[in-house]
């Protein structure tokens, strides 16, 4: 299944949408809820749909909270001068940081390094708590998306603690879309800044693979339906400039594309 | 003002309720927003009105996110070696870790070493965004409340990043109220562990005082209604063990109070 979240003058509210094969959305019934759609694989649409490109496409889910993984390929710690963590490296970044596929990434005038860092997005779809080993951890997985852990480097590098440098408005955007039913542990992550690449890997690198992941952080935290897990970044990080267009692709489920901007600082 | 939030027979779902100096709480009518509340610093009640001892008190908001600052009183900076920072600094615990007064505090199996760090918290009422400087930040701000920032101090030393180490579940008990209308420049903060006094400082102390604080944030993280802000620990922190009853006071406020129960590792 590919999902999406939309807003369309038909609807009051922004909902939840099907996309089939010939790219037209299925607008999902209002009782469908991510549990029911994780459990079940499938779900029931109303009978209306409309053309992707009619749609304006929002963050997938809203998250309650976004967990995030440091230094989980080799080669982008080596790229920093880190070493690699014995167990995953966690760092949060909050909600107010989501912009969806298309909204601008905007750079803060207190930072002279915006770097992209794309990755594969884990989206749950079942509350998950301290899994036990015979727990299946891909079993509370609702699907995957591309996301942008946009980072001021520079920050990032005074504070020590990534929060600051990660939590900026604007520096968290991930979809467009949620893909149900993909095995993650093999999939192509390449970003793009103005058509040129970036960073190109295969999630086979993770040195965390994702099932590993949601079963760690469950120990630590109950993640909810809809929140998100950024699974690290692969080497080749790099800086974002006024005017550019950044994208971050993962093979089979699509490309997130986002604008950058400066903004004055007013004060 | 005091405000709390609790469940009663009375009423299907939470409700949001005023305290009177007779421990008597009225019912917020379904319409009184977080927004509303901040800019009249008055409300709306139902004509019924319950004994505080008859509810069951819940954490007084939801917070979209959590916003801590660390190292925000020289003397606690200094108890474990650390140097005062130039800015404040921020890290996030997640929504995940919040419970309410008497709830209890979960000692994960992973960690050898959980302490307590009572704080002022700031519950916001009015969406800050880049705060000007003529900008009043305390007009943005709903109330205030008491916090412990529960910290691994064990995972925090290994990891370097704070996150894993003041996430886990059970890790933000807040309330058991939030206050308006209180100056925050002078208030004292007071953490007893089974009635003996751990921590106890003026909020004159802060290094970077609430106003500042909130301004701050503003210009890293929209701050929406609802969130919260821990401001930081001062002196005394250390260990909980099972059986333990920590309670934060902040005068004015009112006294959290929270057990502290070992859970055994399941695998």
């Amino acid at each position: 299944m590919k999902l999406c979240r939309f807003t369309h003058q038909q609807f009051a509210e922004p909902v939840f949408g099907l996309i089939d094969e010939s790219e037209m959305v299925s607008v999902l019934q209002e009782g469908a809820h991510l549990e029911s759609l994780t459990r079940e694989g499938s779900v029931q649409t109303l009978g209306e749909s409309l053309p992707l490109t009619e749609v304006r496409l929002l963050s997938p889910v809203i998250p309650s909270k976004i967990v995030c993984i440091g230094r989980n390929y080799r080669d982008h710690a080596a790229e920093l001068g880190n070493a690699m963590p014995d167990e995953p490296l966690l760092f949060l970044k909050p909600p107010s940081s989501v912009i969806s596929h298309l909204e601008p990434i905007l750079l803060p005038p207190v930072s002279n390094r915006v770097e992209h860092e794309g990755e594969l997005g884990v989206v749950i779809g079942r509350r998950a708590r301290r899994l036990a080993e015979d727990d299946d951890p891909l079993a509370y997985v609702l699907g995957y998306t591309c996301v942008n852990d946009v980072t001021a480097r520079d920050i990032q590098r005074k504070d020590i603690q990534f929060t600051r440098g990660k939590s900026f408005d604007t520096f968290c955007p991930f979809g467009p879309f949620i893909v149900s039913g993909l095995d993650p542990r093999d999939l192509r992550v390449e970003t793009r800044v103005n058509g040129a690449t970036r960073q190109d890997a295969r999630t086979s690198l993770l040195a965390f693979p994702v099932a590993e992941i949601v079963r760690y952080i469950s120990h630590v935290m109950t993640l909810e339906p809809g929140d998100l897990i950024a699974t690290g970044t692969p080497a080749g990080v790099g800086p974002l400039a006024d005017g550019d267009v950044v994208e971050v692709e993962v093979k089979g489920i699509g490309t997130l594309c986002n604008g950058v901007r400066a903004i004055r600082d007013e004060g």
